[in-house]
């Protein structure tokens, strides 16, 4: 035992953090316990809410505490378009560029299977039933450019061409504001193997 | 709005924890809701409990649930020996230590004119009463070594003698494992000051 018994308990808790370890804990701890008492409390309160509001739109699986999400649920969107992504992170990082219109879905992770994560979890057939039942005219997939997104990405592919639907990935490249020569030659090669005749 | 209203308002919540900002407190949302409901719901309920229910002890002033610490009510301490330090994570550096075997004075910060902190928040007349009380003979000050520490230690010894107890300093110097290069001049004049006579 380091502290008292409540305080131990509250630096392990706050050890479920993500990158949150044992000096940062306690520091978590007695920063609420000296100086934000409130803040600590609604803090609980929050987490209380959400851990047990929020769960998966039906239509689009993002976690949202309605059963569809606002997105899903925007009948200004464009409903012939839908954007693939792994997590709800993405769908904001898309929502905050403003660039798109189209419908989303999400797969709350990637292929996996020495996880134990396969089509069944990532929800393939959610997808494919979606494109069934829908307008959806494209797929557009915006999986991780990691080993693992691309082959989701490939597997996707397959069970949405032979559905007759229309898929695209979105480019990789050089990022804006990117130096060439700092850029990894894995991107460099998506670069140049991506590039655009100029008219 | 960037997602739902709840995963909004966790987010938020989240921010009260020191070093964390908009992008980490997002993260550890979706890692809890998306990975960790249970580790979310138990940090709930820890943070209630140690928010209601910790308070300080009535003897040192360090951050605990009882009426008086584990270490004042520790019969086998030395009481003749009081150290003064600013934080009780500063306790739990001594105890880690395992060097120190008498009682601990926690001040909760120190003094800052400028916020409002004199020596009524530090709590230095429960010190003085302690010292007329007990059978305290040494007060040991270990208030770090910033400018606020070293006004506060500076204070606290003027008050302590007009008492009549001892004050000590804890040393100042080269950590061990330092380099003598890179240490600064400040610590080098501490060092350097405070060298003693090999016999």
């Amino acid at each position: 035992m380091a502290f008292s018994p409540l305080i131990d308990q509250l630096v392990e808790a706050l050890r479920c953090l993500p990158g949150v370890g044992p000096k940062s804990a306690q520091r978590m701890a007695f920063h609420l316990l000296e100086r934000d008492r409130e803040g600590g409390l609604k803090l609980a309160e929050q987490l209380d809410t959400a851990m047990h509001g929020v769960a998966r739109c039906s239509s689009c699986r993002t976690l949202t505490e309605q059963p569809r999400c606002s997105i899903c649920d925007n009948f200004k969107r464009d409903r012939t378009t839908i954007c693939v992504v792994e997590t709800p992170a993405d769908v904001f990082a898309f929502e905050q560029s403003g660039i798109y219109r189209g419908l989303y879905f999400v797969l709350m992770g990637h292929l996996s299977p020495i996880d134990g994560i396969g089509p069944a979890e990532i929800g393939v057939s959610d997808l494919l039933q979606r494109l069934q039942e829908e307008e959806i005219q494209e797929v557009i997939l915006a999986t991780n450019p990691t080993v693992e997104g691309e082959a989701t990405a490939y597997y996707i592919t397959e069970q949405v061409k032979s559905m007759g639907a229309k898929v695209s990935r979105i480019a990789h490249g050089v990022p804006l504001g990117g130096e060439l020569e700092y850029v990894d030659s894995g991107t460099l090669a998506h670069a140049l193997n991506g590039r655009r005749l100029v008219d």
